[in-house]
């Protein structure tokens, strides 16, 4: 059996302030960081051993990926960072508390923004300071690939060249993969894996801190996939979190 | 100007009981991870971003390092973990305390396993639960390159291989690397890069914390080596640690 597990980074300090975050390096708060030790409790109760582990270039999931590891007593994993593992780019919301830009932009643009799969908030100025071009991590990006907003449309399709061509193929050789990284880069994986229509992986909230695990056959067929933890629980915390994206 | 930075992991559990680490994966102390962090506002003030960073398989190593990229806020740089960068491995004397081990071996011995260039302590026997072959970490590893015992000459051996074939070349399009090791570790380097004699090696006690820059030239020629810091202060943490190695 082969299995690949994803787990959404723990609470940052822009969740808690509820504003809109992408691309912004924020860290883990302690509770996201307690989060962080939680799904490592989940991991070593079943027995998880990871052969790889793939992670962004933000703080708050590569924080989280360290905390994971060192919990298992893992900290010597090889770990692969890339940008494409990225949250979405929220263009010219980035920074903005949500109830601020529901001002300035008005309801109607701000729930198109944050619910719709293929429209992308404004863009970044080129001249913007917060323009991905200015970051020396990025420096290696082509520059016609470095997005300055992007729909939820976008960003799976930024990540899943890199599923296809790195992740994925890891399996031969790896019985057990980690992948830490964002909500709605999650979200890219998740739909692709489980052929989830456009208007559906809108609707998938998922819980920050619950290991998601996927199965996979000596064919690598998907043949199962469930989060670790109690049922219950997971529901709460998924309601929480579509609630969050709803205030 | 293309610089190379080592530095020697903060204090672990261990160091603070006095016991024989080597291979063994020991924590950090709060102490350490203030070393840590005190590291990297050393190379924060001096302006240090990093290409790509290298460290051990050992925990100590590896949290170090996690430690000065997060105040860095480098924690998105590329991380090549390797075996050949751990500490020197210390055989049978592995987790005993250092005024046990002249109890059961004798001053003698003892004196000479810890301040001899060629001498290695007593092998590791086959089933010791310590073997290093036990232990999944080193599962890619050819069993007769797994060291047992080492001396620090063979610590030495294993490392400049990786030195030669791996991190030094990437001078060539990087312009800054940062090194996070062990005490033993580190002094391979070092005596290969100032050509010092063996018994010159012996000599040197690195301190934990203090960033070690060695510069080189256009021609990758080494043109100067020095510690971050206070330098009375370094001469301090020096004195420290060859107090601590005659404890």
């Amino acid at each position: 059996m082969k299995r690949i597990v994803l787990l959404r980074h723990g609470q940052s300090a822009w969740n808690l302030e509820n504003r809109f975050t992408g691309w912004t390096d924020v860290d883990l708060t302690p509770k996201g960081e307690e989060e962080a030790a939680a799904a490592a409790e989940h991991l070593k109760k079943e027995g998880f051993v990871f052969d790889i582990a793939y992670t962004s270039f933000l703080k708050r999931a590569v924080k989280t990926l360290n905390i994971v590891l060192d919990n298992l007593n893992q900290d010597w994993l090889p770990v692969e960072k890339t940008w494409r593992l990225n949250e979405k780019h929220y263009g010219i919301l980035q920074g903005l508390n949500k109830a601020e830009t529901a001002k300035k932009y008005g309801d109607e643009k701000v729930l198109l923004w944050r619910r719709s799969f293929d429209t992308a908030p404004d863009p970044l100025p080129e001249d913007d300071p917060r323009n991905p071009k200015f970051d020396i991590r990025y420096k290696n990006v082509p520059d016609d690939q470095l997005p300055r907003t992007e729909s939820l449309k976008d960003t799976i399709e930024r990540i899943l060249p890199y599923w296809h061509k790195t992740i994925f193929p890891k399996l031969k050789e790896a019985d057990n993969i980690l992948v830490v990284a964002h909500g709605n880069s999650l979200r890219g994986v998740i739909k692709y894996l489980k052929n989830i229509s456009d208007d559906g992986i809108v609707e998938l909230n998922l819980p920050t801190g619950a290991p998601y695990v996927f199965e996979f056959d000596a064919d690598f067929k998907l043949t199962k996939d469930y989060f670790l933890g109690d049922p219950e629980e997971i529901k709460k915390l998924m309601a929480e979190v579509a609630a969050q994206a709803k205030k």
